[in-house]
């Protein structure tokens, strides 16, 4: 009988259950808020009917072998999450321990971008590939490190955070406590940021001026860019320039085969990726200049499952 | 019959050569002068001899099975010297296959850090870790990364290259090409370029504005750091602080149980790692604060092949 594997989403506003087999079809999905600011209690009480009712419906006919979950601050190594922002579950919530408690299957978490990363090797942009680094770019920056073709998750099962690599000492706060992590520049929010600095700057004339910072959308901005605003067009640029010069200190720990950029501000297609790319080379180290590939996700947001799906798979291996 | 392995330490100046046990221990060690300049077949020739004498002297009652290999910018994937700097042996020394031939042993090569990583987790401070960093702070600055108990080599063969990662793309030109690279600072040579830097920017006396630029060495700067000196006092302090906070951004990469210092910078002690530590734990995101070790090789460099022999056995283990 063919293997399908329970995958979930858990995000800070809603959750995404569904099945999925290895070539990533999927059965049964279904959206339901997460109850972020509700007990832990709640949340667990409503996927046990979700995920009851998903198995009763078609799980008669299918192998479903194990889970995986993608959720914000999933630690890899001991399955908590750990002081998960916006969420009023407590300092160390064990997810993969009450997962396997109310679907009777082994478990796996991580946090999103590192689901990500396995989905991209399983589903996506990074099928064949062994060595190379996701990089959702959405709210935040998060990231998602393979190495031989296994997800990096370091001593304590928290490698990867590349949102919080050093742009500028004395550069923009983070949400974090540091000052200038990555996140603030090469993100949504990031390239938002940049576009009210350069308002700030630049006395030539953009639509950007009429939208306050809370009504600004990426997708309005990359809009903007296509229609030559010169904010729109500069705030893109100096995007690829910081991501791309961070990039290739990646390049200098990792000698990756290629980076995939996922996320949000991924959408923004060429206006993202030409100056990244060219930031890149110019500062790459001799060894991997004009070796890396650079690659946008093609992944639709829809599919958010497949990531811990992917990682439900790949833990399969692991332990076989 | 105990198992010994043939390491060599293939250095621009001198090669050293020598029988090493598990346990660490030396026989038959010989030194003698690289011959950079002359052409490589000079060097083989050499090679053949002295490794055909330690053989002959002490081969016969013990169980040679592999040779291991450290010199400049080794490929541990291809088996080639790419490009080494200083040396006039070609764009790409197949020197893995040439000793192989010599010796008729299996042979790995991987540039001189690459392989004090792997000797500090046989030999050294790494023993029982299975995720650091080795820094080789010397003229340069070289880096060994090790993940789950293996060299990280990378898609090409060429990871860790942490002495080019950014430090400030307006800062000092490095000799590869790029501009601001870490070994520019965090290294003999860059603690120097500091000391210089800061006699340009300090009017207090030091001992230091009598030496030139060629004769200061690195002893010298913590002799006087040691006596007070505030220009040397300055530099081990910005130093510290430069490398402190490039270590930050490799743990956002690798959540690493530890970070080993090693080469000559590191035989100053405290006077590096304090700032280096403070500035460490300062620009590290929250998930990594307290958690990651610093500490100062204690191998002396006579034992540098020991680096070699590790990754002699290393090599075993993948081929078992």
């Amino acid at each position: 009988m063919e293997k399908w594997v329970l995958a979930i989403d858990l995000g800070g506003t809603f959750t995404k259950v569904g099945l999925v087999n290895r070539t990533g079809d999927i059965i049964g999905e279904k959206v339901y808020d997460t109850g972020a600011k509700l007990p832990y209690k709640n949340f667990l009480t409503k996927l046990e009917n979700v995920v009851g009712e998903l198995l009763r419906t078609h799980g008669k006919d299918i192998d479903v072998v194990a889970a995986g979950v993608g959720a914000p601050n999933a630690n890899v190594n001991t399955g908590e999450m750990e002081n998960p922002p916006n969420f009023s579950w407590g300092e160390r919530v064990p997810l993969a321990k009450s997962i396997e408690e109310i679907c009777n299957l082994p478990t796996t978490i991580a946090n999103d971008a590192n689901a990500a990363a396995i989905g991209e090797m399983t589903y996506g942009m990074a099928k064949g590939m062994k060595n190379f680094v996701v990089l959702t770019l959405g709210t935040g920056l998060g990231s998602g490190i393979v190495i031989n073709g296994k997800l990096l998750t370091g001593e304590n099962g928290m490698a990867g955070e590349l949102g919080h690599v050093n742009v500028d000492p004395y550069g923009r706060k983070c949400n974090c406590g540091l000052t200038g992590c990555l996140e603030n520049y090469a993100s949504v929010t990031g390239l938002k940021r940049t576009v009210f600095e350069l308002i700030s700057e630049m006395p030539e004339a953009s639509s950007l001026k009429d939208i306050s910072f809370n009504h600004l959308t990426g997708v309005m901005i990359a809009e903007a860019a296509h229609n030559g605003d010169p904010i729109a067009l500069k705030a893109f640029e100096l995007t690829g320039e910081v991501l791309g010069s961070k990039m290739a200190d990646s390049a200098a720990h990792l000698d990756p085969e290629a980076f995939i950029l996922a996320g949000g501000l991924g959408k923004a297609g060429d206006l993202l990726l030409n100056p990244t790319i060219a930031s890149m080379e110019k500062n790459l180290f001799i060894a991997y200049k004009g070796k890396i590939k650079v690659k946008i996700s093609t992944a639709p947001s829809a599919h958010a499952i497949l990531g811990p799906a992917a990682l439900a798979f790949h833990s399969l291996l692991d332990h076989s």
